[in-house]
């Protein structure tokens, strides 16, 4: 079927943007390893035997000579980040420099277009079409991974039948695991292939001491800050609306954390906190409608609530309630089918969990509870992702007032509006930051495959500073591993990076927080601009400037 | 309680934004009429008669003389809309220019600040802070209405208080409604007050023979469209998803029409076609099932779906049964509240209902039939504006789909989004469009005050050309109005333009968007840019553009 791309004016001026480079990466700069190598851990060099003991390094200016061939396939893999298309835009142009134009193949819809050897020729034309536009469409994206055996020799098959030497996956923690694996198993078949890794995620949970951020997240928090700060100008306008806003970011806070010190909402709840404080739904309910109280008896029946979108499975009673279903759903599937009605399925479900959970679940919202039965992916277990968090805490927090309003402690009047923002952050076109840090991501790989290095995770460093001072490398990607023991084997994984609450981003929400609750101080970021002045366009998160001062 | 404007470099940035003069507007300019006065019609005379014959005018570079004292109030009611400030800006910079500095007073709240002489002095620093920012926050806003003599009797006494010769009431048809009505009766009374009215709000409806548009609406459809954009971005980037979008806009669908002219979404509906089409559910549900199934046989699962908000009450048969469902909730109020289970109430209820209505009841979703009975507004009546209408047609589809599956006539994967753009478009940081317009707007406003001109619309028209040619000026409340017969009276209204399905902006949608179902034709408009090249930052609404081109 036909896909006609209508360039909107936005597009075509934008596609002219010429991402900063960095002047280590100008040329055809050369490696050097920031240390020597020092030894990998015991599980990573059983993991990756073949890997060896690979140092970080760093480019530095310089010509540094080509291989003699170079022919790269790349993969979008995972929910779409703003900057993807500008990794392939640096790759392509970095191949280019290496002096093997031409060289380089999309596979299609993610690590599935790899095991269907599905590609996407990607010569200069469809390159250019794509420079500085948000979204993966160039070439798709997908969610498969590589996990059987028979997956890797497949993969490593396609590789060889294309005369590949390089691979570039693009991707979060999963995808890079993979990069690894992928490589370990290339130099064990003898095989030339190199696979380097790039760190993708709006998330902002890939994260480590040589990475300070994953594309994407800047241009995510932008989108989300600029829609918050409108909806926050509408709340003091009208004064009467509380709005409840959740936000993507599947397990990890950073996006609702980076988004509160933008535009000061009167509340936002940290997942890594209520975890930290074992707080219970209840003590989140009863702050929020403390808050609401404070401010409806002062006259001021307006707010934001910020939730970030993981928040459930870090309320450690809802944890629990989870598992004990998902236990319970699977056992009883039979007789909970039986079940005509869904009063009897909640009644049926309350008697098979242990007296905690099933407390918590009777006091639960009747929609809510009926969505934890109801909703269940193929394993049969609750789809955490869908459960209707805002409305959650909506439900429960409007209980709360009305109670208090009859003890005569509430006076104020309660008008909740719900909101939900993800899909129009993912693929939003990516900020100059973003831009930027993509295109040196992507010239980052192709000198990586250029020198033969497998096994690295392409990093770009010093992103606080302005991009001519930033440092590109390679980081071993078996040095990012830990190591989780299931079914008695080691199983290598990235582990995500969680807020740090004794890091200086939450500390600086602490620190001001109560002010925004108690009086009013919305933040109106506006919408991402893309071509004005330097410090709303070339600036990029307080949390990447607050961590870089540390 | 404390409300502190904590500003974010974006606003730092915008406040030194000049909005650009029209010619016509320069010094202080003389008026002239436009033609000679034509003769109002009977009803108007008889409803307005102090208001008598005026002209339209228009103003012309000039050094008019100013008038000996002016003290005048401004009114911002209703739902905000972006620019709102910038027409007190411009009211308080035409009242300088005029010789009056710091004669101007904001009342709090919309209307009923007017009938609570409840105001905030605007004085230079006050107004300087709100220069170009979004919202309706300088002094709030509100649905009051001026019904009863008692409140016109009200709101003259507080201009006399003041000592007011002038009113600025900014809103949207009932407000100019309300504003035409206030200076006939300040006429009457013999009250020096001159009132003058300001077209605003987002939904593009308030437009006639000399408004070529209302203030706010560029930049909700800009913000909107950048959304749209992202998702459909998304769409084309996963492959999977189908996005059911609901857009603000009370009653017509200018918003959703333009929203699409800019993004090309999958299917769009537009609520005038379905009312002049006679459309029934089914239709539009069929419609939507059909372009999915063309498309997912072809892979291709995944779309758009445009529903402008207001959509219900332009579907015949839903009209029909939202007014006997009205009816049958008033009339047995107590009989329904007596039952106790929703499948008992909605039997109920379906007894009530005559034949077709009674079936469409019966045929839709289970949770949407519920809404219908339970959120009913304090006279008893169906809250139109709060129905899912997304889910609505979402449900539908799906069951249609199902069905077409089982048929094997649709062979595609469906899975569903939903979305709502509403508050974040409001209270947008106003367009390079709309701050200019605005303020145009409010310099127009304090030239007809200085000239005693009561009863006027503040018109500036030619917007599709650059600012410099804009013409300004005057046009007659009365002339606006057409008149409802209640209870045996004549009641003065303005009414809403619909979108005309015979012309321009309808005719260009029609003639594309087979082309957006069965290919994808996805346009990015980008998030709306302030500081950038002329064609993104300075072009307004295409609805304007072919509009004007007639």
């Amino acid at each position: 079927m036909q896909i006609v791309h209508d360039v909107h004016d936005f597009e075509a001026c934008r596609s002219s943007y010429l991402p900063k480079i960095p002047l280590a990466l100008e040329g055809n700069p050369e490696h050097r390893p920031v240390a020597p190598p020092e030894p990998v851990s015991l599980e990573a060099s059983r993991c990756f035997p073949h890997l060896g003991d690979l140092p970080s390094v760093v480019f530095t200016g310089g010509s540094a000579s080509s291989r003699s061939a170079l022919r790269v396939g790349v993969i979008l893999s995972g929910g779409p980040a703003p900057g993807g298309h500008n990794v392939i835009g640096g790759l392509f142009d970095g191949l280019q420099r290496a002096g093997v134009a031409g060289s380089l193949v999309g596979f299609r819809g993610g690590v599935s277009g790899l095991l269907t050897n599905d590609v996407r020729e990607l010569e200069e034309t469809v390159v250019h079409g794509y420079r500085n536009t948000g979204g993966f469409d160039m070439i798709g994206t997908g969610r498969t991974r590589l996990e059987t055996e028979a997956q890797f020799s497949k993969a490593l098959e396609v590789a060889r039948e294309r005369g590949l030497t390089g691979l570039v996956i693009v991707g979060g923690d999963d995808s890079n695991t993979n990069a690894c694996a992928l490589a370990e198993r290339a130099r064990a078949a003898g095989s030339p292939l190199c696979v380097v890794g790039v760190p993708k995620t709006i998330d902002g949970d890939l994260r480590g001491q040589r990475i300070e951020t994953s594309f994407g997240f800047d241009t995510a928090c932008k989108t989300y800050s600029g829609i918050i700060g409108n909806i926050h100008r509408d709340a003091v306008s009208m004064r009467k609306y509380w709005h409840f806003i959740k936000i993507m970011g599947r397990s990890a806070s950073h996006i609702a954390l980076e988004c509160a010190l933008q535009t000061h909402p009167t509340l936002v709840l940290i997942s890594e906190e209520i975890s930290r404080r074992e707080l219970a739904l209840h003590d989140l309910v009863d702050h929020i409608a403390d808050v609401i109280c404070y401010r409806g008896n002062r006259g001021e029946n307006f707010g934001s609530v910020l939730i970030p979108e993981g928040i459930v499975e870090f309320v450690p009673e809802m944890r629990a309630l989870i598992t004990e279903l998902n236990e319970a759903l699977v056992a009883h599937a039979g007789e909970l089918a039986a079940l005509e009605t869904l009063p009897h399925k909640r009644e049926f479900v309350t008697g098979c969990l242990s007296p905690a959970p099933s407390g918590l679940f009777r006091r639960l919202p009747r929609e809510i509870a009926n969505q934890l039965i109801l909703d269940r992916d193929p394993h049969g277990n609750v789809q955490v992702a869908k459960i209707d968090i805002q409305r959650l805490f909506l439900e429960l927090v409007e209980n709360r007032l009305h109670t208090m309003t009859q003890r005569g402690v509430y006076r104020g009047t309660f008008s909740p509006q719900t909101h939900y923002l993800g899909y129009e952050g993912r693929c939003a076109p990516p900020s100059n930051f973003d831009a930027d840090y993509a295109y040196a991501l992507g010239l980052t790989s192709a000198f990586l495959l250029r020198d033969g290095l497998s096994g690295m995770m392409a990093t770009v460093r010093n992103l606080a500073r302005p991009a001519a001072e930033w440092e590109a490398g390679g980081t071993p990607l078996a040095r990012m591993m830990e190591f989780n023991r299931r079914h008695g084997r080691d199983v290598p994984v990235i582990r995500k990076a969680l807020v740090n609450l004794e890091g200086p981003v939450f500390q600086s929400l602490q620190s001001q927080r109560d002010h925004w609750s108690r009086t009013t101080r919305f933040r109106y970021p506006g919408p991402l601009q893309y071509f004005g002045p330097q410090e709303i366009c070339e600036r990029t998160t307080l949390t990447l400037e607050l961590e870089s001062r540390r």
